[in-house]
């Protein structure tokens, strides 16, 4: 759907570069087993004690203690997650890029002229090495091509399916399946403490909306995202549909991020969690509030259980530099919180 | 905001001709009185018995009873209101409008070239016959002028400040006053059967918000309508604010209420309630879902105790003809609720 914010905080050469480690197309059918549920009843069980847990329990007694000076009522209780390498993996491809590429050859069937022109020839030959070397306007022709032109619902069961066949090259699971525990935990507790939950994500809204539900108990009203405009069509018997149309409403991404706030929630969250520089203008338009707020970015820096990138992790900015040193020396002299995944997290995985 | 949904289904001769009926800039300091509280804890008390009110005891029975074929489980469960015409008065004009009108000498105060330039200097002039002969270009420059430019703080401030003082001309009483009693307690017999109310209305998403969760019980991100964009910026200080845009991205009525639900709720609503050939499209869209669906259209007949325009009160298409023949027949034709306000409705206003 937006190109520019599914690729945003991604260089191109970096992307591509990692398309060699993907599988080719898969097909095999297995169910989604992916659980929302936390594996303890004991809130934050998978966070080590430290200084990321107690911002996190001093948070909610703040805004939920009737005699706390910063109570904040429950219908004001709104906290929002980024998903990219937030609540998910992002390595090494943005899950909807997969999908995107691997949806090129249905296309294909269905406009069997796409065959002949680039880039979708490069695509369906299945050349990692052509394929790194798609250019951005390349890329942006197939995210228009593989997501929209189709009604809500052919999306909807298209990328059901995927979901269904789809593995990630590194676990061989679903992606729905690798989504971080200690990130479920906290959502699950402040939705106990009174919470309203959203994701809000650079990725498209109506992708992340099939499956939020199942994998975090997130319903589709409150999955904020990329959005582009659809447009209302009537079959042969009278019965109304909707068509993706390729028309960015909103790309959902660093300023677009408050901006996609205002829109489809209209209230400024007490809690924002993300992880790159994507989420920065979110987590200040969190923090200009007033009262306790939490601000939290997961840091990247355990490349023995999940991946390592980012200034902590000592790589330079421009790999995978989605989480740069300057957005590391804002979140310290601001006092947000970064959650190191080596060091504040028992476990990654519910599958471990 | 949205000049097309603003002023659609309602013809520029005669919104304009409702100009004379208008007080004059009102600037009387009082309290914002509205209550969403029913007056009755039996549901539907202000209903009288007849297929109206049997339509909405039959739908929630359906709906919420396990043992029912067409059982609906709670987290689906979603209601759509139209709000002019059917949740408050609309005649003679749309609020939102006056509200723009009445803004007119603020904005030029800031910006005093406007007092020479038409159509503010025609608005500031206070002629109501001058006014009536604004063109519909000059009424879409008075809505950008009015609707965007500041902050989004600083608009709720002033739709808070102009609530308190603007009354409508008839009843003299704030226009958050002029409610339907009956359809709060639709909404509040919904909300008690576990359905999510929203407001799906042509008029400014922003607008509405302002009121709607102390007048209606609906939350701000429980209100669907025309959209605008906002850009992010930052103060002196480096604290972000969000302006408003005079950048349409969505114009919530006809095919836009579908396309506005789809964005902002990602499910297909049960119920949906409307008034006029605005609603069609999103009654239509409700009704396509499987399983018990109830739409109902408001019909205003009475022209004692609110109004009377429309076919069924005797009305041809153009007077004020939101609610056409046509819809009418279609409704009649498709199964449809039509709520009678002089037969259906005990009472119109909480105040009475």
């Amino acid at each position: 759907m937006s190109p520019n914010s599914v690729f945003s905080g991604l260089s191109r050469r970096t992307m591509l570069s990692a398309l060699a480690m993907l599988p080719t197309i898969s097909a095999t059918l297995l169910p989604v087993s992916a659980s929302a549920q936390a594996a303890n009843s004991a809130p934050l069980a998978s966070w080590n004690d430290g200084a990321a847990k107690k911002a996190i329990f001093d948070f909610v007694r703040a805004t939920t203690d009737r005699a706390s000076p910063n109570y904040v009522s429950p219908e004001e209780r709104i906290a929002v997650f980024d998903q990219d390498g937030t609540l998910w993996v992002e390595h090494p491809l943005y899950s909807q890029v997969v999908y995107c590429l691997d949806r090129v050859p249905a296309v294909a069937a269905k406009q069997p002229k796409l065959k002949d022109i680039e880039p979708f020839k490069t695509v369906l030959s299945g050349n990692r090495e052509a394929m790194a070397k798609l250019t951005m306007p390349d890329l942006e022709k197939i995210l228009a091509a593989t997501l929209t032109g189709m009604t809500t619902e052919e999306f909807n069961a298209d990328v059901n399916k995927w979901l269904e066949t789809a593995r990630h090259p590194r676990w061989k699971r679903p992606y729905t399946e690798l989504i971080y525990q200690p990130m479920l935990e906290v959502m699950r507790y402040l939705r106990d403490n009174g919470y309203k939950i959203y994701i809000v994500t650079g990725g498209g809204q109506d992708f992340v909306r099939v499956y939020a539900e199942q994998v975090y108990g997130i319903p589709p009203e409150q999955v904020v995202g990329s959005m582009g405009g659809t447009k209302l069509g009537y079959d042969k018997d009278g019965k109304p549909f909707l068509i993706k149309e390729p028309r960015l409403l909103l790309n959902d991404d660093h300023a677009g991020k408050p901006e996609g706030i205002h829109l489809m929630i209209g209230r400024r969250p007490y809690a924002a969690f993300g992880n790159s520089i994507g989420d920065q203008q979110m987590l200040e338009w969190t923090a200009a509030g007033a009262g306790a707020r939490l601000e939290m970015l997961v840091l990247h820096d355990d490349a023995a259980r999940e991946y390592a990138y980012g200034p902590a992790a000592g790589l330079p900015d421009s790999k995978f530099g989605t989480f740069t040193q300057a957005l590391y020396d804002e979140a310290k002299k601001k006092g947000w919180s970064v959650i190191s995944m080596k060091n504040d997290w028992k476990r990654i995985f519910t599958f471990e």
